[in-house]
């Protein structure tokens, strides 16, 4: 049988499938809950620091080195400030759901809806910006890749897409060994690189740089650095949206990710920048920054090199992982909610969100395509989105513990409230210094992804009231020709034969029409000329079969809009309660390739006769 | 209702429809038959010239021009042979066809197909060729326009195919007067260049030219420049394949558009390489050689300069349309055949073979976009195709007269044979020199096309065999349930009706049961609960309705496959003549935008049971 043979292909492709009893396994300890939630902002090192640079030094020149460490200072500042906050998150809902339940259950549907928007845009925008950068970081060590770096970003996008539709654990197996590896690398490099610094084995090229007629104050490029700076944070909310997703105790377990994320992002992003700055590193088109640095520390073409590329690579996967982790399940919550497709709902043969996990692949894919695989052209989408869910995250843990109380909710809700201050900040100057360059794509598409889900949970509401029957009695009153004595009696269905010749399937519809025992039967004939129509007539006539035989000729090759007509006029003359039996034969043709040799004439027909409410098709298959 | 909306935009769009009686006044007359039928091989002047160039000078630089003339002459010496056959063919063939009908005529099925696979890979490559062609004269004369030279010419490809889709009248009469405004330009052109020169005011700047190590031998590279140049006489055969559109006279006419065209392409084909030999024009990458012609000619920015290039992408234009006139009816005749699908002999509502006219959009674009719009790399691609059709044609007539005697036939058959060797050396020297940049491609393409048309006809004579029923005895005899003694009685279907709740769409579906009185009633649940399941069949239980229900537990989330299975099973254990009727309620939603928010869970199974033979579908719309 088919069924056997595709059922093995997706075990062998996806993993064998995974009884609904086997959900609570399927969960994250600390050892593997590390790379798994905090891959995002460590893997951010890669970056980062480059984005502040490619700010500054075409403004300031050398001289940006002076401000670009008080920058990354400020950065992992923010950072700090937003463990503590997150840290409440944790212990207020443990059940999960990071700004978006915190939004909704504190602030109201529409700013939950928003920060459900701005957060689904940056989990896309996570994988995009994380497969586009690791491609830079191949194209860095292998110049000859240049042409084929948004090709290399889909290939690590459909990559995770795989290894996600295999399954949760699985994906943490994977990816967490080598997070492991890459901080140790890092660690490397910035311990050999302060040492080779210190001991002046290094000095650094003084690049010349033509620095633009600087129009702008330095406060202005300081803001606008940050801004691309803050891209570092993102992720730091994975940790808090996916608290169900840890083993008991769950809550516990997350706080400890949270904590050990903060440290490493604090080490390795000061570490490198320091590097950075001390070596003077320019970044350009052809060669990251981390890249330049590892070569001029470990030495061009040394194996250290090599594994610090490969090691990026790897930690940008896991970077994408995240929002592998965190949007389905997201998705899953704002669709039972009501405000996306219910299919986002239903659990794969692996238990994860398959449909969630897809949607992700394409709509990262879209955005790679489409940027080429820039990720200096991503990243300006970025903040703004994650940082208006950072605020009304923040603003929902204030307004929560102000009305909940509870021990200590003062200092909660001080602590919140000072987050809300900063993330709120952070914001106006992220939505300022980026708004013409992409800002504004994402704050228009925050607004247009409201007004949908809005729109969805409307739909399904309809949808709901249309169908469901309060009560067993309700039912019973709407059958036809039930017992009861109220009934109305149920009307027999006409039922139209549609007929071109009288062929093998027309038989088999013809034999099965007998299952309509007392309905009266029509045989629909469309004809280009008296004579067809009036031979076949005969042949009805010869053959002597119950029912009308029924014909109208065209001259215009539209047999099928006739045929549709006559249904249409049927169909109105029908009385209450009454419905029209269509039965057609639909060719089956087994071969896939010979498919487009057969006009899809009974596949259009169906379609177009959906229109009309009380049609009813009976499609009887001829296979060939 | 919405059809009469449709059918009011598709009048806006294609025109009114046209009755079938209205085919015979949509034909030809000499006037408007030259544009349509000859513009190919006229507006190949525009690149054939360029095309001679590009293969010398690399070699020869500016000795070049010494060969040149010379190579064209004999290019212009094939035309006029080829011009003397294909009289011939119009005589012989007055239904039209070409090189089709009179390779399967007279050298069998496996010619005929050989050389239909030939003009259908030549028809898409006019086109392609033409619109890139086109769209360099664009850019020749904008040079800012560079970039969107492949989106130049799909959108040339896209205003020729809605044109051809209005119907074959208005296209003559729309793309008519450019083309008689096209040769007077040229003309124009011609004569203005000789009397600048012939009074001395220009002077051909002498370019430097670095020439490349020739190891070729001068025959070498003769043989090739005259190859690249022979793509000036693809389209000589679309007169004789057209004939039926012909006003009648029809072979008169089309005899006149013969040797129209013939005349035009001689003079100005040969006008303008005069020229391009008297001025020194060297192609380049940014300009076309007509386009540094008529700037050398007409002074740069002139508007007679501009009035070339725009005469020459309308020329081009036309070009393609030769195309859309003739791989249309082409594809109709071979699909009457049965060698290609059935829906390319159905004329659309203006009587055009719509199907075709879209296929050659679809194929050109193709093209256009994997060559990024270059014509110079698909050009080598097209004429090892057309000359093959040539030779086939040629060789057919030979055995055409030789077979049907008549008089003069000794004469007649001497022409084609004179044209067989011609074109046979022709082919023999354009495979040699164009092999490896494409020539290959075209005949291994044309090798499996041929294969194609065989399975495609093999296909319809197995589904033919498949359904025809010879008398309408063996028809009775089919029949089940008849009122013959000898018939098998009708064995009453059992109807399954799957159930997941009870909600008004399931209550349709209930009532419209009742349409299958005698029959066996089956509910079938699959649910992920004991409880689940026994729940529901209480709630039947309390309705009181005629039929078993019946439940399957799953812990996968497969309800599909479970249903599936189950019908799997009922299915195999039909009895003979037996059948199974599925029933199921198929949610409508009027809202096309809302559509992605179900499941399409009705319409996959639909899909899938169609496997099984014995089981039909009967599907009940439930309109939301």
């Amino acid at each position: 049988m088919k069924h056997i043979v595709k059922e093995r292909l997706r075990t062998i492709f996806l993993g064998k499938r995974l009884e609904d009893a086997a959900l609570a396994s399927e969960k994250f300890n600390v050892l593997w809950g590390i790379p798994v939630f905090a891959s995002d902002a460590i893997s951010s090192v890669s970056y980062a620091g480059e984005e502040i640079l490619l700010v500054l030094i075409p403004v300031l020149g050398m001289a940006s080195f002076g401000t670009f460490l008080p920058i990354v200072a400020a950065i992992i500042a923010l950072l700090g400030i937003l463990v503590f906050c997150y840290r409440q998150t944790i212990d207020a809902y443990p059940q999960g759901g990071g700004a978006y339940i915190v939004a909704s259950d504190n602030l109201g549907e529409n700013a939950g809806l928003v920060a459900g928007a701005a957060l689904i845009i940056g989990y896309i925008l996570t994988v995009a910006v994380s497969a586009c950068a690791g491609a830079a970081a191949v194209t860095s060590a292998f110049p000859a890749l240049h042409p084929w770096k948004a090709v290399i970003a889909l290939v690590l996008i459909a990559l995770l897409t795989w290894g996600n539709l295999r399954g949760m654990r699985e994906s943490a197996v994977m990816f967490g060994v080598p997070t492991y590896l890459f901080i140790g690398t890092m660690l490397l490099l910035i311990v050999v690189g302060i040492v080779r610094y210190a001991s002046g084995s290094y000095t650094p090229a003084e690049t010349q740089i033509v620095v633009s007629n600087a129009q702008d104050t330095l406060l202005f490029v300081i803001l606008r650095a940050f801004a691309s700076g803050c891209t570092a944070l993102t992720g730091v909310e994975a940790v808090s949206n996916g608290v169900p997703n840890f083993r008991e105790p769950a809550q516990r377990n997350a706080k400890t990710v949270l904590y050990a994320m903060a440290g490493f992002v604090c080490i390795v992003f000061f570490g490198v920048s320091l590097l950075i700055n001390m070596y003077h590193i320019v970044p350009n088109e052809q060669a990251t920054a981390v890249s330049q640095l590892a070569e001029a520390v470990f030495g061009s073409g040394s194996v250290l090199y090599y594994l610090v590329q490969v090691m990026t690579v790897v930690i940008l996967t896991l970077a994408a992982n995240t929002a592998f982790a965190g949007l389905p399940l997201l998705m899953a919550l704002m669709a039972q909610d009501g405000y996306l497709p219910r299919r986002l709902i239903y659990r794969g043969s692996r238990l994860n969100y398959s449909n969630g996990i897809l949607f992700l692949f394409v709509a990262a894919a879209i955005l790679v395509l489409a940027f080429n695989g820039d990720q200096h052209l991503l990243l300006p989408l970025y903040a703004s989105g994650v940082f208006l869910s950072f605020l009304l995250s923040q603003l929902g843990m204030v307004l929560h513990w102000v009305r909940r109380k509870g021990p200590g909710w003062k200092t909660k809700a001080f602590i919140n409230g000072f987050g809300t201050i900063v993330t709120a900040t952070t914001l106006v100057i992220i939505v300022i210094m980026k708004f013409l360059q992409g800002a504004w794509v994402t704050l228009l598409t925050i607004v247009l992804l409201v007004w949908l889900m809005h729109s969805i949970k409307k739909h399904y509401a309809a949808v709901s009231d249309d169908l469901t029957i309060p009560t067993i009695e309700a039912a019973r009153a709407l059958l036809l020709g039930g017992d009861e004595p109220s009934s109305t009696p149920a009307p027999r269905g006409k039922v139209i034969l549609p007929v071109q010749t009288l062929n093998r399937s027309f038989i088999k519809v013809l034999n099965c029409a007998s299952d309509f025992e007392g309905a009266e039967i029509e045989y629909f004939h469309v004809a280009s000329s008296e004579e067809q129509a009036k031979k076949l007539k005969e042949q009805f006539a010869e053959l002597g079969v119950r029912g009308t035989f029924v014909y109208e000729i065209t001259h215009y090759r539209n047999t099928e809009e006739v045929l549709l007509r006559h249904i249409e006029a049927e169909h109105a003359a029908l009385p209450p309660h009454g419905h029209l039996t269509v039965m057609m034969a639909s060719l089956i043709v087994r071969n896939r390739w010979a498919r487009p040799l057969h006009n899809q004439t009974t596949q259009t027909l169906i379609r177009r006769m959906e229109q009309y409410r009380n049609v009813y098709v009976f499609q009887v298959p001829y296979l060939i």
